[in-house]
């Protein structure tokens, strides 16, 4: 931590300073320039809020000099975090695909769907089977039965399953049906269910909140890391901007950026982030030219009769050309769509 | 709802777009001018998703034209909800006080601070019991006995008490000690809670989420009200922009536009929208004058111990000084402080 | 323009609505329902501030129907602008690439870069002349003798040239030396500049403002066709929103909304959305991908002491290897670079 | 400037890193922990671009520590900037209003409106003459003659004239006019305008731009100032954010912020932050509580018959009620309006 100390800082001002420092347990050095004074601060713990700091009389400004989360950051490994399921590898050299429609409706509808996404070479299959809504009187999801009808069409057709988790008291049975837990985004900092998730032996994907920055993000995976759950990958799917015509806008720029920061995987979700379909191909590829680690995609065979979301859902024959112009995109960037 | 039918709409898409509309359950008018043709459907539902019209061909746009909420809605009740809790009434002509700590601490130091509170007037003590935070390294609250301490200061020194609930896990135990149920910004979209406690018979706080519009605030509102629970209050701390010089940005316009729109109270978060304990007393004065039904400000009599967020508390003798302030604008607008 | 009436609307209010509609100069249509009467009004002009209406006693809500552009959408025109200069056309089925330097800083670095540029097969140059910047201590710019080098540099490689117009009175000493016109994001609401490069024959490029929603950067697009000149291309360099980590959030979702309203190109900016250089690549790769008509990228040869934003261009060799990789994202969407 | 490298930064790194510094003019401290090397680096220039350290190998973080601006900031002149206008001054004790037509309409419009702003006791008349709008088709102003009867009228009833400049070129006939200069929120960084007004002998009151942070008006205002112009004001009129309800969200915790951080004088503009007429009352109040050292307004006698922004404007006798409160409301944080 730096503290950067007022012109005008008076003797009596620095002292004091320099003694809440040592009480909240920091080593000081201290540096006195013809125009300012600094002192800087070692050991600060993740935790500690820079605020106390700042709010002292003669301070001007305080930087926290270390990345509030650890287990997250590539400076504490250097190497990408690959997330392995069944033969199927997240993090690594293959770009991965989840697709699959936005709520398990039926067992025709999931089962039609798994083919779909099976026959394009598609590895995961998504699908949401607790689905509270923006609007109270709106589809909440087929719950349990979904989860099974879910877990059979996958099983049908060789694919990991990949669905979301919103409270605490579902994920002992969500557990029994999915390969991969969704955190969504409005849960991003749900810290007790994070907990909970790190305490499990299943990978997670965390979304990112609306309004989360970057390193937000990490910081919520940094609860899940650090409760014992290493397979954590993130998921951009959108945050809230002024602009109104796409429901979200997706931040392309959040892929090299966590490439960056941190080890964990990122995957993009197009589907949410502009909520409107002859959109999702267009991000879709540029996710992947800006070096997304995978894609999760909602699609439905007759989306006008969609429960939820059917607006933003692909039509299978979207899908399939889309696989194809990513599938040629991957290999300009040294992967391949796995 | 009004569909605007693009310029070169063709009459096949025309018919197309009428016979989705009945399907839907839709009458339909239709009005063709010189330049445009619209179609109006009557009947749309609240839980309606526009966009399985918008992505028709030949449609230009669509406007929902009732707001997605209906219980909340000033349309709907004109009177203000009046919340009464014992001899305290909040929504009605006087404007309530809520104070005390972030985190309850220790007997102690929630005694000391609800004597103060009940020294100056304010009626309601705050403080949090269950404490997940942005970091998993952080104090994460006493849990019951942080609850027990707190009832018992309020009891002495006749307080109601509010607390923040996080979980539904939590509801049961928070119940025996609460007079008001908060749900933090954070979870102001985690609609199993809302309808969990839509289903208990104690008043609610709702906290606008950092990334919510004022009509989604509403929305999570109506799935609160809409399952048995009539006494909500809204609480505006502040949205998310691209200014960082404060924590959030306070949305002071929020004030008068709930009240247009809504007949529920609305109760002002200075303490966390700034995130500075200097800038909460300017933020608190002019919550007041744009008309704000309460305020819930964090106070600590030893902030830089404070376990959380002692940067943003007031000392005891500013919140009393900021008080009689208060009380003075309160008169100016035709209210009191209650 | 359709208006809303509230449930509880007077036959008074109704009247005293339908009278200022007519004063305004609107053909009516009335649709009564069970529950919402709704006035539909003909003949809304661009300029009409729906505002007027919506303030009117008894009026619920107020919708334009009709974009507040016309000559910019695709309902006006329904092809491709194509902007021929020389033997380059933007908006075709080509892919056109501009690069150059931010500040012209001297003839060898101009040529240098020029040699380069001409290399990739990029055909266009840009450069700055006049660069006043955020701080009033920073590098200024060459002025004129700035645009006399890069239009040398520029003709001895046979390349078309881009520089920034900021204010009325450069245009003069401008035109003499550029091809294309730049207006900076900070202008896109200068409405003075707008019309009069409305009045001058060569293409101008406007850029979208850092806080400016699709709709808005298509009116001033408007005020430049409306003025006489048809050769606009619009450019997405990024918009401000809460992130921080990344200079601007580079909005890739306008590329397919703008070609979906408007038969504008668009071209990209991945340089000043970023801000930082190893951005670059892949928000320029995502551009591409995305459907962008063009890049305008910075490149420098020495940019650890280039006079302004050294930091977010591209080493000449890096350039090189991203154009390699643009021609081949390129033809995956049936494009090509050119 | 604080420079953090990485952990795993090597010695030639290190070394290469300190020659930059050494190159760009800095005297370098360095501070070895067991975790952290921290340069310190002392010498920084306002201008200059941290990201050219920010992007060298082995850097992790940098952080500028001095603020971007200096003429501006409260650390440079501690005293209140108060600027005198005839008897009037902006930035003392008193809170001054200004008042009047968003457009000079017509000689009969903007003398009734001086004699209404005149009787509440209101020292300045606003008014634009040069109004270039959003939408090229509307209403845009009177020019010149426009000033001519709005200094008339001022004459008449003993105002003090505000307008605004859009142009360089419009300054000359602008100056025989008014008393003080505006600059619009859209102009705020053009900077060839602010370093005109920075050469002029009038006072200048600088918008807030719509995307533009609190320190980025503050560097804008430095450009005036260090053209050698010391009377300037700053004006809060709203930010661009997510929520739609209002045109803009006012920003009330900025007039705390600029006080703390710059001796300028804070004026608040309701009118543009909000864009309807019920919301200005509760927000104007809000802004006098909050601290600001006045308020501009917009009045209409006949606001449904206004060229411009008619939807905004109060009635003459809301505004004469709204003085009334304005005036209690002063009273209680110890000023009064003058």
């Amino acid at each position: 931590m730096v503290i950067i100390l007022q012109n005008n800082a008076s003797e009596k001002q620095i002292e004091d300073i320099k003694s809440h420092l040592v009480d909240y347990g920091f080593q000081i050095h201290e540096s006195r320039g013809v125009q300012k004074t600094i002192l800087g601060a070692i050991g600060v713990q993740p935790d500690f809020d820079i605020r106390k700091i700042r709010i002292l009389d003669g301070v001007a400004d305080v930087y926290r000099i270390t990345v509030p989360y650890k287990l997250a950051s590539r400076d504490f490994k250097n190497d990408n975090t690959v997330i392995k399921i069944n033969d199927v590898e997240i993090g690594g050299n293959k770009i991965i695909l989840m697709a699959g429609p936005c709520s398990i409706e039926s067992e025709s509808q999931i089962f039609k769907l798994a083919e779909i996404v099976a026959k394009t070479g598609t590895k995961i299959l998504r699908g949401g089977a607790f689905k509270p809504r923006t609007s109270p009187y709106s589809f909440q999801g087929l719950g349990e039965d979904g989860l099974k009808l879910m877990r059979a069409a996958a099983d049908e057709y060789n694919l990991i399953v990949i669905t979301e988790v919103m409270q605490i008291n579902q994920i002992d049975v969500i557990e029994k049906y999915t390969d991969i837990f969704q955190i969504g985004a409005r849960n991003m900092q749900n810290f007790g269910l994070l907990k909970e998730l790190g305490a499990t032996h299943k990978p997670v994907m965390l979304k990112r909140g609306l309004s989360a920055t970057i390193e937000e993000t990490l910081m919520s995976a940094e609860y899940i890391l650090s409760s014992g759950n290493p397979n954590v990958m993130l998921c951009e799917r959108g945050i809230r901007t002024f602009e109104t015509y796409t429901r979200n806008t997706f931040d392309v720029s959040a892929i090299p950026v966590v490439h960056k920061k941190s080890h964990l995987p990122i995957v993009a979700d197009p589907s949410h982030a502009t909520g409107y379909r002859d959109q999702v191909p267009p991000i879709a590829r540029a996710a992947v030219a800006a070096g997304a680690d995978g894609l999760i995609i909602e699609i439905h065979d007759n989306p006008e009769k969609a429960l939820s979301d059917g607006p933003q859902a692909l039509l299978p024959q979207t899908y399939i050309n889309l696989v194809d112009e990513l599938k040629a995109i991957a290999k300009i960037v040294n992967r391949e769509i796995g």
